[in-house]
């Protein structure tokens, strides 16, 4: 077995071989296990959240991560966000004719890695095969679900709340541009991808935490525009408190982009009350995950919309991704 | 707005636009209108039971059906044959750059027809968009979560149980390699795609009733040679038993196909004990999609495997599907 095949997307025999030779070597959760066309799962509390991606990125791996790390954290962090606790995943793939089964089993220890460390369980899964050129190479869905600790929603957010990133912003995209041949760039980004739910549910005991969202693609500002338009209020943004890698911004900017639209996806965007920013603050950089956490700005009532205040004392709107320059980023 | 670009996977303006102008026109339930990374749902238990599969069919229309409808009717009946009662339903798609924007329409109609007449909720969703020749039109994602009525495991089954079909089998299979311009037969077989929550949820009551699945890829036969497997025990088909409609038995031999191997979209295999068989076949007769039911054989602890009993009075073993001839059928 070192290609996918046809037929190991059958469902007969090759499909089988597949699942319990190479899928539960890493995959072993008693839910699993059954391989029925449903799992059972249980909760402490009938109030749940759930979240969906598929995962398309190219390339498959990249610095500091790779599809299966990143559909694992992806899920994870919707959920985290959210103001629920992750507790299960399903894993749905599909997979080109010809991929490399040595391949795919990195992708697997990658989810495993990072669905043990997160405490969530793999209970549920797909695999479907497309033959050459239907596919490239892999694509990964993963759906989560979990328990709601704290519903948080836009309309809590009111005038005067501070805006928090959890760490620096734009590494993800700029890993990603650096791993793509095209832009032969020879520099060491690493991906930021991240399980958040370590790092974020402290936070919900803060009574005043508001919002949360982690800024995937589109980038910070595409998050803060949705915030602005849905809840018609503005956002005031100091360019200086924006923590950006030296070498992101280097990067980004030889490559005509700004951090700011850049994926990330192993950080936060948190709202809180500007009474509360602080306690926020210093719970997030007791975690590795959140050293780099800075408060950013704040809502207002001046004016709607997204204004960032720049380094040299300038003002720019700052409004959702138009031009998509960096695409299949997750 | 007529085809789908590349933007429209930003996570950006175009995403946005999508979404709002098209997926909300036909996707509103409250759950999903906040358009937020999760949904929050609940439960009237805790006891859940959830569902994934990715679904890649060629052709994306086919007499009886869409990819939008199987979408939904897949995960749905996923659940129903698991013993659960399926409540939410999450909806990602995979596009390819330049699919037309009608298509995706169609689609989604199909979808909310589907998911609104089983009386399951879309409750949040994803769209990717990857580049032309990286898919093939269209792929869906669902994944389906219910409350648990029914614990339905494989080791409830043993010596004498009966074994049920709910239907006639290899309709779906039959309709999609019509589908197929390769083939080019002149035929009118529909694909039997239907939801199967209302058929199979008034069957939890039956205590005897022990196991249940929907036979789709690799059809009857391989879920019956599963549960041999499996179980370590026998099963005995009758195949003067096995509904199988006229045009579908013509055309699979045509194909060189069996039946039992194909594809079932509305069926389910049904497992209850010898003495409440009787009233399962009742049940289910009551149901439009139940009206061909029939018993089709037993299990056995004679022998080891899946035998069938041919009408010319010889026995032919069953094993699992080996060689894909109809890939992509779901």
């Amino acid at each position: 077995m070192k290609k996918i095949e046809i037929g190991h997307g059958s469902g007969g025999r090759l499909t089988r071989d597949l699942i319990e030779k190479l899928f539960l070597k890493y995959l072993d959760s008693n839910e699993l296990k059954p391989l029925e066309d449903a799992a059972y799962i249980s909760f402490e509390s009938p109030r749940i959240a759930i979240t969906t991606d598929s995962y398309v990125v190219r390339p498959l791996f990249f610095p500091g991560g790779d599809i299966g790390k990143l559909a694992v954290c992806g899920a994870i962090n919707d959920l985290a966000v959210s103001g629920a606790s992750p507790k299960y995943l399903s894993l749905s793939f599909i997979i080109e004719e010809g991929f490399l089964i040595r391949k795919l089993e990195d992708v697997l220890k990658s989810v495993k890695m990072a669905s043990e460390s997160a405490g969530v369980k793999i209970v549920t899964g797909d695999t479907k095969v497309v033959e050459r050129n239907k596919c490239d190479g892999l694509y990964i869905n993963t759906t989560a679900v979990g328990e709601i600790i704290r519903l948080l929603v836009l309309d809590n957010i009111s005038d005067g709340d501070s805006v928090i990133v959890t760490g620096t912003i734009g590494d993800h995209g700029t890993a990603v541009a650096i791993a793509r041949d095209e832009f032969q760039i020879d520099a060491s980004v690493e991906s930021d991808c991240a399980a958040l739910n370590s790092l974020l549910t402290p936070l919900f005991d803060i009574e005043d935490l508001k919002w949360m969202r982690d800024p995937t693609r589109g980038g910070v500002a595409t998050v803060l525009a949705e915030v602005a338009d849905k809840t018609s209020l503005g956002i005031e943004i100091n360019e200086e408190n924006i923590p950006v890698r030296d070498d992101v911004k280097f990067i980004s900017d030889m490559l005509g982009y700004d951090p700011l639209y850049l994926a990330n996806e192993g950080k936060a965007v948190v709202i809180t009350s500007h009474e509360a920013a602080d306690e926020v603050l210093n719970k997030l950089r007791l975690h590795s995950l959140g050293k780099d956490a800075a408060i950013i700005g704040r809502i207002t009532t001046k004016h709607k919309g997204v204004r960032l205040k720049t380094k040299i004392g300038g003002e720019r709107v700052l409004d959702m991704l138009e031009d998509d320059m960096l695409p299949r980023i997750c």
